[in-house]
């Protein structure tokens, strides 16, 4: 029937890559951790910027890779929510991760103008594609927080920006993809003396690259699918029309 | 009418980013020429394995980034022609893409096992993405190859693959061009000294870099926005349905 839920086999599908691409999310968290803690020298904010810099793939991974991953989902992975609260979710994930990306930056830049020798900023390829990344993230947040949860706006107006907030919100995330593995090529070649013969922390980082690479396809896909969408409740259509509702 | 070919505005539309996306395009080979030519010492096979190596990038972002682009925008790009030609075209321009490629390989190979003090192959996380989007892109056209080129393959089966191989093949190309990004990335850092103080070769690597994720979403926007599909010529359903042509 068209217009009905999606039938149980298709949902079964959908819960079942859901959850795994939550374990492979939580999974590049955890080794991203393990990294930082078994090779990299753990996490302390003001004593040593070399070590200040450790909470950036940490904090850049959860907010910008997991929460936003997770964020884009919220639609689909809670499709018997009503459309408001979905909405309310949406924007609070998205500012969460926007609010650890924000210290993530600082982190990185004090490791950079706190050293010793101030090393300086914003120069290698990582810097430029993760800025990109920030920046569309945080245009989208703005465009996205003004067309859909200030009230009043027309809606001929959400329903023609809809196509494009999707569209640039999956671009920012791909994009947070890559600068991610951008960054652990670079912190590899910087930080592993002996990168070349494989190390165990090459291996790790190595692996932890590939990972993203599972979770944002996995991401992507699951967002993309036309099988998946989610179908606009009885209640969401109620609120819209103003008609009076039943319950 | 539901049907019918689209309408001249949306054409009009393709036909401006099509054109651009060529352009950034032709750019980006035009850009690496120029980096390789400039500062790295030029195109040479086999006098020295530091300059075989250059042959690595020109090949690659001409192979798996241009002709790739290409090859699945063909449907689009020419969308009058029809179908079976139009295949071949898909098949003949991968074809060169993977040529291009495997002669790119041998030259990363090389630079790396005739270099006097040999380095180590496939340690860097460039090599390991590099290696899952070539892997992904030779599945990709032998599976192809034989579901939509060989005669007698059933219809059911071609149509249950095409979901799966345009979305591997859409990942397969935001794979090379991750790949190309950690190549850039880790070339800058090998082999610019001051790259940390952003001289022309630092800011023309950044600029190729920036302008790979321009045209990778400008192809990656052509070939999933839904406006531009290709709609099958009245020829095409004849030929499928066997009924007399009238021309």
């Amino acid at each position: 029937m068209e217009g009905s839920g999606p039938s149980p086999t298709s949902l079964n599908n959908f819960r079942i890559v859901y959850l795994i691409t939550q374990m492979v999310g939580a999974t590049i968290i955890i080794l991203i951790g393990s990294w930082v803690g078994v090779h990299l020298g753990g996490l302390s904010w003001s004593s040593n910027p070399a070590v200040q810099f450790n909470w950036h793939p940490l904090l850049m991974s959860f907010g910008m890779i997991f929460l936003y991953g997770n964020s884009i989902l919220v639609y689909r992975g809670l499709r018997y929510a009503r459309k408001k609260p979905l909405k309310v979710t949406h924007a609070v994930i998205h500012g969460l991760a926007f609010l650890f990306t924000v210290i993530a930056l600082v982190a990185a830049f004090d490791s950079h103008n706190l050293a010793k020798t101030p090393i300086p900023n914003m120069y290698t390829l990582h810097s430029w594609v993760g800025m990109a990344a920030v920046v569309l993230f945080g245009c989208q947040y703005l465009f996205g927080f003004v067309s859909y949860l200030f009230p009043g706006v027309r809606e001929s107006l959400r329903s023609t920006y809809m196509p494009i907030h999707v569209f640039f919100g999956i671009v920012g995330f791909i994009l947070a993809i890559a600068a991610s593995l951008l960054g652990l090529l670079e912190k590899a070649i910087f930080s592993i003396g002996d990168y070349r013969y494989l190390p165990p922390q090459g291996v790790l980082v190595n692996m932890i690259g590939m990972l993203l690479l599972v979770y944002g396809g996995l991401v992507v896909f699951l967002v993309t699918e036309p099988m998946y969408k989610r179908k606009p409740l009885p209640e969401d259509v109620m609120l819209l029309t103003h008609s009076p509702s039943s319950q």
